[in-house]
């Protein structure tokens, strides 16, 4: 039989607040990262896209503030899965989110796939990435969602490795889980592209794969995982990207989300680390 | 002229229970067995994209008990179409799937494309499906659908000599029909795309053509063919993966699609073995 | 300047009995011929691919009847754009749609994209498709639409030289006009792809590019065409693809929309080849 | 760090009557050009694909007239970006632009993708551009957008060296802004794809993406980043194409959206010169 990762299934905790249900808001600050990295291992140096590269930046100009602007409005905390190299470019922005009182986390150094590096490429990621984040930020990182979702068995043995508390790439439940793969196993806060806000909306010349969603459309598929989550009281994350959730529209879309879930149930939103502590069992590697 | 397959119509039976139309629920059990099958023939590894093997497994942990309960509470028999290493890497879920009344069926073993496999190739993973059914769940599979939807030639030829009693891979009509070719012929219940929740709520990184759908446009889909099949008073067959309709919000929208269907009007879910049975004429190759 | 083809523009006529505008219900009729075509410029030979081949069929086999019947049900004829292959592979179904008083125009015989053919090459599809359908049905087609919409300069003039009276590939206006090139021309009965069924509902494993529309959606944008059509008093062609329309849940959707267009305003409906004779000048080419 | 270019922020001036917000309608005439330049690069020559052609000159030909009349019916300046080569083949069209007070912008002369360019070729580009806009309209281009929306570093040194006054390339803000690169500067109206009309309604057999947008889905999402752009009183600009927002449904839905803003708030229709003469601060490298 081929060899794959396999789950163990944790208790869902009884929420603070007694809440109905947990969220929580996750941002992956990719910025210009994502572009970059990407050209290493292709033939287009999108550093010389100047669309490009400004359409990135948008998340970071337009898109943070906004984000932050709302969810202090909702009092929220979340979740900000940062590149090194995106704090290394823009330690103001990312000072005002660490300043907010939300997480950080690690998301690459320079949002380079997991799969196109070895070993020791990823290593070097990896902790790159930690030093620009303690460097910049004054923060280390507990938590980790792999560059475009692809973590490789490399990928997890050196979070292992590394200590971290816990992983946010894999997508095996919809709620906390333990992931477990040749003899290691790491607290899983698991994330899916279906509340992932970049294929509802993403769209450039090389990879939009559908036309921009209608927000409404939008609104009603969120507001139906939480409906599932509500249902079942567990928790739920959402997945989004500045440049992408922080367009005008969508950032309303966004909130009339917020309105609405606030509107329909006693909810408590935690950050992923909160998240963490909240869930983990004891004497597992990740912790 | 170029030889093509053809096909012979067969007469609608009457209902049982004076129903005015059929309906047969039916689920590909793929979990990592498509990825792991298509890997062969290509350069990725995906057994090492942790990511991608958590979100099939996501069937197996989350789909299928939501499934069992949601057909269970409905009184519904669904047909699980199941490649054989799937039952062989999680016998415990399919058991549950066999002790709950439902029919299994035959998916292939890894779930590989027939058209990538020679006759032999083909035989080898018919032969292994079979067996990998029989020695975990003791259930012989007398119906067959080809891993994504691919028949070839060899496919029918062996469908014949194994003695299977019906087919669902093809789409040559909306209700129960003779497949026939090159003088063999066999009992097709048919499936088709818009009918697959596939096309509807897939995504990925390397094969999503289109973002989520909203589950409302997808329950009027649904829903626009059940009436369709309620005016024809014929019969409809719905395809799902558990990985895939298995999400939250998407069972919230199969319970609705179901609860829609019951109010209005009066109709009989069958297992595919069940409408085989009652459709089936005598003397067709595939009896 | 590089040489492009141009456009002259026709004054629209009045329409028959004082109706305020007027629809083409207009019909391609590929089954498996597009995909048979489409098999000798690649490598897969999609005659082996059964499941794809009975997906094409169910236009002949389901498609066909349930237009006829509705088209009936309205007291409208539509034009049929028939490959030459269609007709010899499926004569009865092809007579049954001239029987019903409807017009077979030519699309090609074995549905060959004209740009993957030399002249000769698309001279012979030419010429066999018109055979076929006059040994076939004893028609003599008068129009003409290409495969996949590809009109390329040799098609252009051989359309000339063989007499057809008017083209349907071309989207240079959404009323009749006259198409121009190299000092010819030919009577234009416009399509576009917004009013063609396939990129609204197609989905296939090979070439699908969105999820399957969701019927309420087409029927708004096709409904929408039309009231622009109304409120210019001009012409619409609607374009479709028995394999493609002819599911279920789409027939009860393009039944909502002529009732829609029925209850909306007085409409004609004309084939092809009357709005031909209604439109065109004397004098150019392809009369 | 990798060099990306980065971009200083302009406040927000007041609107001229007291207008809530200002909007900018903006056009990119590119005809055939978009074909005919990419062909240069591919082994595909569009010039013979006569239906394509047909297609790019709908926007010549219905496009732009019915555009011309919506904005003559709600009092609205637009600006046309015109490839040089749209404006030699089509002068008199292009001239009736003029002749009704619009804006013409630069939109390259044979609309071919900066990226695929070098300097010298890039400049040929601009200077033909600027040539054929003078010698055929009377016009000097006072703005910039890029074919493909792609600025690569050549483009913006010779947008200042030839004196630009402003891009309308980038995506950085959704308020005009300042982008800069290597020392240089350039006031920056900026577009997004999500207010493009082709990621909505775009598809053709090479590279649409998406089957065509409902037209109640196009005017949610541009409405609701209308809505965005009146809390924020700030600046919006939409980007379309004659043969795109052209056709006759989707003109309908334009002509709703303009009398669903006009209803909503006191606005100001800003053609991309008087947006410029507006915000543009002192002292820029591209004033």
């Amino acid at each position: 039989m081929i060899k794959v990762p396999t789950a163990r299934p944790l208790p869902l905790p009884t929420w603070p607040d007694s809440a109905d249900a947990a969220l929580s808001l996750t941002f992956d600050v990719d910025a210009e990262t994502g572009w970059l990295g990407y050209s290493r291992f292709n033939e287009i140096d999108y550093s010389k896209w100047l669309t490009v590269m400004s359409d990135a930046r948008y998340g970071i100009v337009r898109g943070i503030p906004r984000i932050l602007a709302l969810l202090d409005q909702f009092g929220i905390k979340g979740t900000f899965y940062t590149p090194g190299a995106t704090a290394e470019r823009y330690p103001e922005v990312l000072r005002e989110v660490v300043a907010a009182g939300h997480e950080i986390a690690h998301h690459g150094h320079l949002h380079i796939r997991p799969n196109l590096l070895d070993r020791d490429g990823q290593r070097e990621e990896l902790v790159r990435g930690i030093d620009a984040l303690e460097t910049t930020l004054g923060v280390t990182p507990t938590g980790y969602r792999a560059p475009a979702g692809i973590m490789t068995p490399e990928t997890f043995e050196l979070l292992v490795e590394l200590g971290f508390t816990y992983d946010s790439s894999c997508m095996g439940d919809d709620r906390p889980y333990i992931e477990e793969y040749e003899g290691r196993s790491i607290l899983e806060l698991p994330s899916h592209w279906s509340t992932d806000d970049w294929p509802h909306f993403g769209w450039n010349l090389d990879s939009g794969t559908a036309g921009p969603a209608d927000q409404d459309a939008f609104v009603r598929t969120w507001m139906g995982e939480f409906e599932s989550t509500l249902e079942e009281q567990r928790h739920l994350t959402y997945v989004m990207h500045p440049e992408v959730i922080g367009r005008g529209y969508r950032m309303l879309a966004l909130r009339e989300l917020l309105e609405r879930i606030r509107d329909s149930a006693n909810v408590i939103y935690l950050t992923h680390a909160e998240l963490a502590e909240l869930v983990a069992p004891a004497g597992i590697d990740s912790l």
